[in-house]
């Protein structure tokens, strides 16, 4: 899976890759991350990308001529999806990650100050995304969140591909309990019955938890 | 603000605050981050911090005693809250980012591999918070979501104090569309009503934008 990231802040996108499990996806080829600065598309003197709003009011807004260009620059293979980063987009959630597996390329477009001038939409047309009801100073951790979420599900990421198979919402439900050692910590114990061996019963406990979790944490999960 | 973050990547968390606007809240003081490190606190030979779960199944979950250990080692001041970032928490937006602006310090516990032996939040009993219904390979992102969030919407993060406030969300609606130069870019146009002057004619586009935006892509907040 190749992802192309948008983006004026690019040591902010590959620093993240120097690290963890998702380094290892990039060593081994399962994704391969590229950064494109808008910045360097811009056609005017001072490598401007960003102006005032018409219409006033505070903050800048990104121009189109730098940020339509930069994302026109890149090749397109023949799976590939265009995604802009956006408080205003559908909500990203476990089922739209595992649409997301599906394309072969994704680019991200992230913004910065106040957003996006218009235009840039209404040209490129991406699918937007928000990975929440709540605003950030720019794009770059959402597109990390995507790229995590959806790299985290691509077989050879993960030391096992099953661990990602009893994750939060992989069945609509949040995941079970999780102990390790040591058996008492402080007098805190590890239930009996995940140390007695008896795979049926532990399948139940589990099951049963994951019920009663998801039930008081986000009964919304359960419509 | 203090942020504290105890996580296994240090770096992941602290190259963030090189870039952009959060650096500037950084060095102007209205925000403080510290890491601490749960190896750092592992008492076994290896400085392990993770093992296999009772009960069997795949992955690594992490232990108590070391990522106890490091959570009391901070010093907590009088107006602190603790957070662990985690898919099973109360999904963050932007109320709860308003009622985190209130607090001097914020701990962030991020989990990673399979997550916490569930004793970890049996002793500190953490504010379980979850950035959206999807996995990510650690808390990290989350953690830098949060703290993004709030740090914006504190006085000094920002340019101007206003530029948070006809954000997306600031009053249940999403933000209206922004124009900035050209006024014709490929054929695409600024509105006309943004060039008037007319204060009010704008205000009345603008608010009658971001209700249809709304209505058009996120009915539910209009509830």
């Amino acid at each position: 899976m190749r992802f192309d990231v948008l983006t004026l802040f690019p040591d902010m996108v590959e620093d993240y890759f120097k690290y963890s499990i998702l380094k290892r996806a990039v060593e081994v080829n399962v994704i391969e991350v590229n950064t494109i600065n808008p910045r360097d598309y811009a056609l005017n003197k001072h490598k401007k990308v960003d102006d005032t709003p018409y219409g006033g009011g505070a903050g800048m807004v990104l121009m189109p001529q730098p940020y339509v260009d930069a994302y026109e620059s890149i090749e397109k293979n023949e799976n590939s999806l265009t995604v802009m980063l956006s408080p205003q987009g559908t909500p990203l959630n476990d089922q739209l990650v595992n649409d997301l597996t599906r394309y072969n390329q994704i680019i991200l477009m992230c913004g910065h100050y106040e957003g996006f001038d218009e235009r840039i939409r209404e040209i490129i047309k991406p699918k937007e995304i928000s990975i929440g009801d709540f605003v950030l100073t720019g794009g770059e951790l959402p597109a990390l969140c995507l790229i995590d979420a959806v790299s985290r599900k691509l077989e050879g990421t993960l030391g096992k591909i099953e661990s990602a198979q009893n994750d939060s919402f992989s069945d609509g439900l949040l995941e079970y309990p999780q102990y390790t050692k040591p058996r008492d910590f402080r007098g805190f114990k590890v239930p009996e019955v995940l140390l007695n061996g008896n795979h049926k019963e532990i399948e139940e406990f589990r099951n049963s938890q994951r019920f009663i979790r998801t039930k008081i944490r986000r009964p919304d999960l359960l419509n």
